[in-house]
C-alpha cells in the first residue's frame, strides 16, 4: 500500500494501529471469557445434599468441607492466573501466531481444571485414603502443567521483544520464568508429600495461590511506569 | 519517563492514560461475565422431573415451587449486584492491587451463589424441616458474605480517593456503606428467622434484592450528574 | 457543574459524553454474556445414553429426537432475540433504571429458556401424553413471557424518547410493539393447540423462531439509515 | 446522504461509521463468548469417579482416557475455529443480515459440540463396540457440519465483497473455501473409517484441529498486509 502524507496518511497508520491492537483487545477479551467461565464453573463441584437421604443436611454439607477447600484453592489459583494475565497483557503491543497458540495452552490448563476439583472433592467425601492421594497428584500434575504453559509463554515472548511494548524492562521476563518454575516444582513437591500427607498436600494447594498473590506485581507495575 | 513537548509528549501522556482506563474496563469486563455466567448458571438449579416417575409432571413441576422463588431470588440478588457494580464503576479512575483482590471477593459472592440456590431448592422439595432451616441459614450466611465484600470494598475506596473519579461526592460511600452494613445484618436476622419459621425466612430472601433494586441510585446518578 | 470555555471544557463535556456511552456498551456487554451463555448451555439437555444399558446407543440416540428440536427451537429464539436487542441497541443513545430492570426482565427470560427446553425434550422421551402437554404448555408460557418483556421494554422506549438515538422513526415502536404482541399471542395459542395435539404445539414452537428471523428488520437497518 | 461542511459534518461521518464498526464489533464479541463457554463447558464431559465404587479411583481415571483425547480434539477445534473467526473478521468491513445468520450457523456448530464429545467419551468407556461406532459416526457428523457451516459463510462473503475491508486479495476466499471443503470431506472419511476401526478413526479426529492449527494462516496476515 503506498501512501501519501498529510492527514489521509496520519489516519491511515492509525488504522493498521488499531488493527494491531484490536487483534490484542480480541485475545484478552477471549482470554477473560475462559478464565471467568472457568472461575464460576467451579461452583458446579459443590453438590447439594441427597435427597431423602437418612443423613442430616448439616452433616451432610460439613462433611463436604474439602471441596470447599478445593473450591477455594482453584478459585484462587484462576484469579492470580487472571491478575497475571492482565499484568502481561499491558506489556504487549503485537500478537503472532506462537504467542495465539501458547495463550491457547494457557486457556486449556485454566479451563480443565474444574475437573481435577471435582475429583480432589469427591475423593476427600469418599474418605478412602489411596483415592485421596490419586486426587490429589491429578490435581497437583493439573496445577503443574498450568505454570508450565506459562514458563512455555514467558519464554516466546522472552525471545520475541517486537511483541512487547516499548520499554519493557529486561529483567521482567527472567523474574516471571523464575516464578512461572518456581510453580512447577512447588506442584511437583505437593504431589510427593500428598503420597505420605494428603491432608498436608490439600493445605499447600490451598496456600499457593495465596502466596502468588501476595508477591504479584500485578496492577502495582501500572502507577510505577508513570514515574 | 522524562518526556518532551509537543505532539510525541501528548502520545505518551494519552497512552497512559489508556493505560489506566484500560485497566478499569478490563476488570470490568471480567467481573461482568462472572456475573453473566453465575446468573445464568442458576438454571441449572432448576430440574426436570424424574422420568420413569409414577407422579405426574403437572405435579412435580408444581412441587418444586420453592426451587422458582430461591432462582428469582438469586436472579435478583446477582442482578442487584451488577447495577450496583457498574454505578461504582463509573465512579472509579484507576485500579490497584488492593481494589482488585476485594473486587475478587465481590465476584467469589456471586459464583458461589448458585450453590446455596440449589441446597434451598432441594431442601424444600425433601420437605423436613431441619433441612429447610440448614439449607436457609446456608443461603442466608452466603448472602451475608456478598454484602460483606461489598463492604470491605467500599472501605477501600473511602480510604483510597485517588482511585476515584474527581468530583465523588465524600456521602456517596458513607451512604453506599450503611446499604452494604445494612444487608449484612438483613440476612443475619434472616437466619435466626429460619430457626422458627423456614417459610418467612425465605421471603425476606425474595424481598430483600427488590428493597435493594428499588432503593438503588443505579443509572439515575448519571443523569444527575450531568446537571 | 459549572464548566469554563476551551479545551478543558471540551475534555469534560467529552468525559460526560463517554459516560453516557458507556453505560449503554456496559449493558451491552452483559446482555450478550447472558444471551451468549444461554445459547450454550442449552447443550447441557442433550443427554449422553445410558452407559450399561441394553438398548443401543443408535436409537437412544434417535430416540431423543424431541430433545434436537427443541434445542434447535430454542437456539432459534434466543438467536433471533440477541439479533432484535442488537438492532434495538443501535437506536438507545442512553440507559435509565427504567430501562435497566425491564432489560433484566428480558434477561430472565432468555436465561431461564433451558429449563423448559430440558422439560420438554424429557417429556417427549418419556413419552406419557399427559407429560408431554405439560411440557409444552410450560414452554409456551415461558416463551409468551419472553415475549410480554419485550413488550414491556418497546412500552418503555415509546414513551422516553430522550433514550433514543436522534432520528429514530415513530414508527419504529409501533411496528416492534406489534411483533411482541404477536409473539406473546402465538404463544398462548401454542400453548391452547398442545391439550390436543402436542406434536403440532411442537412444531409451531419450531416454526416461531424462523418466523421472527425471516421477518426480522436486524442488520437490515444499519445500511439503510446510511442513505 | 447529502453531508454539509465543517465540524457537524465530521462528526456525522464519524458517527456512521462507529455505527458499523460496532455492528461488526459486537458480532465478534457475541461469538467470542459462544466460542469461550463452548471451549470451557467440555470439561463437564470428563466425570469424577463413582463414589462409594469398588474400583479404584486410579484405574478409573486411566480408564476414561478416550475422554481425555476427545476432550483434546474438542478443545483444539474450537480453538482452530477461534482463531480462524478471528482472522476473518479482521477482513470484515460490515455486518449485512445474510452474513448475521450464517454466522448463527457457525456458532450453532461450536456450541453444540460438547454433545458428540460427551456421547463419544461415554462410548469408550462403555467399550461396546457398536456404540463406540455410533460415538464416533455422531462426532464426525457434526463436525463435518461445522466445517460445512464455514463453506456457506465464505460462500456468501466471496459475493459480498461490500463487506470487506479494501484490499482483502481475491484469492483468500479460495483458498478459504477449499479449506472448509477438505474439512467436511475429512471428517466424512472419518466417518467411513469408524465403521471398519473405531480408535483409527479416533485418531483422525484428533489430528485434524492439528493440522489446521498448523496451516491456519491466523495472525501472520496482519504483519503481512502492513506490507
Amino acid at each position: 500500500m503506498v501512501t501519501g502524507t498529510g492527514p489521509a496518511s496520519a489516519r491511515g497508520s492509525s488504522a493498521e494501529h488499531r488493527g494491531r491492537l484490536s487483534d490484542s483487545a480480541r485475545v484478552e477479551a477471549f482470554s477473560d471469557g475462559v478464565f471467568a467461565i472457568a472461575i464460576t464453573l467451579l461452583v458446579l463441584d459443590l453438590r447439594a445434599p441427597a435427597e431423602h437421604s437418612q443423613e442430616s443436611w448439616l452433616n451432610q454439607l460439613l462433611h463436604q468441607w474439602p471441596g470447599y477447600l478445593a473450591y477455594l484453592a482453584s478459585f484462587g489459583y484462576i484469579a492470580v492466573i487472571w491478575v497475571n494475565h492482565h499484568q502481561l497483557f499491558t506489556r504487549i503491543a503485537a500478537v503472532d501466531l506462537g504467542l495465539l497458540w501458547r495463550n491457547l495452552g494457557v486457556l486449556l490448563g485454566a479451563s480443565v481444571l474444574p475437573f481435577p476439583t471435582a475429583v480432589l472433592s469427591g475423593a476427600f467425601l469418599d474418605g478412602r485414603r489411596p483415592n485421596e492421594v490419586t486426587s490429589i497428584v491429578l490435581y497437583t500434575l493439573v496445577a503443574a502443567f498450568m505454570a508450565f504453559t506459562w514458563l512455555v509463554l514467558f519464554h516466546h515472548l522472552a525471545r520475541n521483544d517486537r511483541l512487547l511494548v516499548t520499554g519493557t524492562p529486561a529483567v521482567f521476563f527472567a523474574t516471571e520464568r523464575r516464578r512461572a518454575l518456581l510453580g512447577v516444582l512447588a506442584y511437583l513437591v505437593a504431589a510427593a508429600v500428598a503420597v505420605w500427607q494428603p491432608l498436608a498436600s490439600l493445605l499447600i494447594i490451598c496456600a499457593l495461590p495465596v502466596f502468588y498473590g501476595a508477591t504479584s506485581e500485578g496492577w502495582h507495575g501500572v502507577p510505577n511506569r508513570r514515574l
